[in-house]
C-alpha cells in the first residue's frame, strides 16, 4: 500500500517502441531529478530484470514489481486486449491505480487499449460524462493544451462545458496559471460560426464563469493566443495531425533541399544547423510528451510509443504532478462549482 | 452576347486588397499568355478608366465595360451585401454569367458575399444538393484538391457522393487525371474509424465505381496521396487553416532565428536563400490560388483578397480551363452515370 504522502506511479515497462528499456532508463532518469517518486513496475521477469541490474540505484525508488504474463503489442485490437490479455503488463499497472496502490499509470503502449481498459477498470469520475484525450500543444508563446484529441468523434454542448472544465483544471496544475484562457476550436471568431454544436457550446460558455475567450482558429491556436482549446475528438484530431504532418512535410522538404544543395548550401546548412535544431524544437509536437486520458478515477498518462528516454521522462514528470497535485480533487471541486451554474443555465433554457 | 466558341471570363475588377490595380494587371498577363480570353469587366468607371489607358491592348480582349455603382466591401455581411448592393460590382459579374453572356465570374472579393450572391443568383446544378468550396492543396508529389472548404458546415453521405464527383470531375478537367484517386478525411484508416457521416460515406463510396481509395488522413493528404479529398466543410476548413497556420509559423519562426543569430548564421542562410525561397514556394497554398464554389450553374473562382498580380492570373487560368473543357457538362454526365448506382445502393438499403 502506498504511503499518502508520496507518488507513486505505476509503470507498463512493456509498452512503446523500445520496451523495457527505454521506459526503465527514463524511471532512473526521472528518479534522479525527482528522488521524492516511488514506482511501481510492471512487466515480463525475463525481460526487465537484466535492465534493472544496469541500474541499481533505481531500486530504492521502486517499491514494488509485479510480473506479467504478457504484454499488450500495437496492432492488438483495444476490445480484445481488454477481454483476453488479463495478464498484460498494462493492465496489471492500471489494476494498481484501481486499487489504490498508485497515484497514476504511465505506459508508452497501445493507445486504444490503455483508453478501453482504464475506462474499463477505473470508470469516469461522478460528475463526468466522457473522459477525453488531453495533451500539450507547442507554440511560440507558450503549450496550450487541446482536448478532445480523438476519444469522442460526437460531443454535445454539455461535454464541452466539462471538457472546458478539465482543461482549465489541467492548466492550473500543470502550468501555474490562476484563470486559465478557453477558446473552442472553430472556422471563424464570430458568434454565427461552425456547427449545432459549436454555438451550443459557445453560448453555455460565455454564461459560465470560465475565462472563455470565443471561439479560436486553428492559426491561433497555433499561435498560442489561448490556454486551453475545447472541441470534439473528431475536429482536434485532424486538428492536431494537419499540424503534425506539415511540420514534418517541411522538415524532410528542408532536408531534401540542403542533400540537394551545392557546395555552398552546404557550408549555409553547416552554418545554420544549431538554428535549424532549435527551429524544430520549436515546431516539433513531440517534445511535449505526455498526454492524458482525462475525467477517470485515475490518472492514466501515455507516452508516444516511439518516444526516446528524455520524452519519457518528460512524461513520467506530467504524471507526477498531475498527481501530486491532485487533478482530479480539483477537477471534482471545479465541477461542483460550475454544475450549479449549469444547471441554473438549464433553468433558463439556454442549454 | 459571347461567341459560344469562346470563353468569356466576367471579371470583378473591385474586389481585394489591391483592387483594382492588381486585378486589371493580371487580366493583361493573362490576355498575353491566352489570346483566345475574352473579358468583361466589371468595376467602378472611375476608378478603372485610369489603368485601362495604361494597358492599350488589353482593350481588344475586354467585350464589354460595366460601370458599378459600388463594390463588396470585406467587412460587409453577406446577406446584407446580396440585398442591397444590387448595383456592385460583384453582383453585376454575376449576373453576366446568369445572364448567359459569360462562362466563368473571377473575384477577390468578399467570400461570403460571393458564395450567397453565387448561390441566390446562379441556383445550384439539377442534380447536387449543396455547391461546395472546392480549391487546390499543394503537397510535395502533386496538388490535392480538397472539398468542402467550408460551404456546408454539415452534411450526409449522399453529399459526400456529390462531393466525390464533383471533386473528381474538376481533377480530370484541371489536371487530365484520368481516374483520380478519391480519400475521405478521417483519423485513421479502419474502417470503423470517425464519425457516423464517415462511416456511412465510406460505404457509399466502395459501393460506387468511383476511384475511391478509402479514409485518408491528414499527413496522407499532405503527402499527396490521393488526387481527391472529400470531407465536411468544417474539417475541410479546420485542416486546411492547421496546416496554413502551421506553414507560416514555421517561416516565422525561421525568419525570426536569422535575425537573432550571429555573423556566421546570416553568413548561413545568405548562402542558403534560394533554398529557403524554393521551400517556402512549395508550402505556400497560395500558390494554388484560385478557389471554386463548385455545383452551381456557372463558374464561380475566388482569387485570395491579398493575391498578387501572379495569383490573380493563376485564378484566371483556373477559371479559363474550368470554362473551356466544360466542367458543369461533365459533372451533370458524372452525375447522371453515378445517381444510377446511387439508386441501386439505396434500394439495397447501403446508404
Amino acid at each position: 500500500m502506498k504511503d499518502r504522502n508520496n507518488v507513486v506511479i505505476s509503470v507498463d515497462a512493456m509498452g512503446g517502441d523500445n520496451a523495457p528499456s527505454f521506459v526503465i532508463s527514463a524511471m532512473n532518469e526521472y528518479a534522479k531529478q525527482n528522488p521524492e517518486i516511488q514506482f511501481i513496475l510492471c512487466g515480463i521477469e525475463n525481460e526487465i530484470s537484466p535492465l534493472l541490474s544496469q541500474y541499481p540505484s533505481l531500486s530504492r525508488y521502486i517499491i514494488k514489481i509485479i510480473y506479467s504474463g504478457e504484454s499488450v503489442k500495437n496492432d492488438d485490437d483495444p476490445i480484445h486486449a481488454f477481454r483476453t490479455k488479463k495478464n498484460s503488463s498494462m493492465r496489471l499497472a492500471i489494476e494498481e491505480v484501481h486499487n489504490n496502490n498508485a497515484n497514476a499509470i504511465l505506459s508508452c503502449g497501445n493507445t486504444g487499449a490503455l483508453m478501453v481498459t482504464g475506462k474499463m477498470l477505473l470508470h469516469t469520475l461522478n460528475s463526468i460524462s466522457r473522459p477525453a484525450i488531453i495533451a500539450p500543444f507547442p507554440t511560440y508563446k507558450n503549450d496550450v493544451v487541446i482536448l478532445d484529441l480523438g476519444a469522442n468523434t460526437e460531443i454535445n454542448e454539455q461535454i464541452v462545458l466539462q471538457f472546458a472544465i478539465m482543461g482549465s483544471s489541467y492548466s492550473k496544475i500543470e502550468y501555474g496559471i490562476k484563470s486559465p484562457k478557453v477558446g473552442m476550436l472553430n472556422v471563424g471568431n464570430e458568434d454565427n460560426k461552425g456547427r449545432t454544436i459549436e454555438r451550443k457550446g459557445h453560448i453555455l460558455l460565455q454564461n459560465s464563469n470560465i475565462n472563455y475567450c470565443g471561439f479560436i482558429e486553428p492559426h491561433q491556436v497555433i499561435n498560442g493566443d489561448v490556454d486551453v482549446v475545447v472541441t470534439d475528438g473528431f475536429s482536434g484530431n485532424i486538428f492536431l495531425k494537419s499540424a503534425e504532418g506539415t511540420a514534418k512535410f517541411i522538415s524532410k522538404v528542408m532536408k531534401k533541399t540542403v542533400i540537394e544543395t551545392g557546395i555552398l548550401g552546404k557550408i549555409g546548412s553547416f552554418l545554420l544547423r544549431s538554428h535549424f535544431k532549435k527551429v524544430f524544437k520549436i515546431i516539433n509536437p513531440s517534445r511535449c510528451n505526455g498526454a492524458m486520458l482525462i475525467g477517470l478515477n485515475g490518472i492514466i498518462v501515455k507516452s508516444h510509443s516511439g518516444a526516446d528516454i528524455e520524452g519519457i521522462t518528460n512524461a513520467l514528470g506530467v504524471a507526477y504532478r498531475l498527481a501530486k497535485y491532485e487533478l482530479n480533487t480539483k477537477i471534482c471541486s471545479d465541477m461542483e462549482e460550475k454544475m450549479h451554474l449549469f444547471q441554473h443555465l438549464e433553468d433558463k433554457k439556454i442549454s
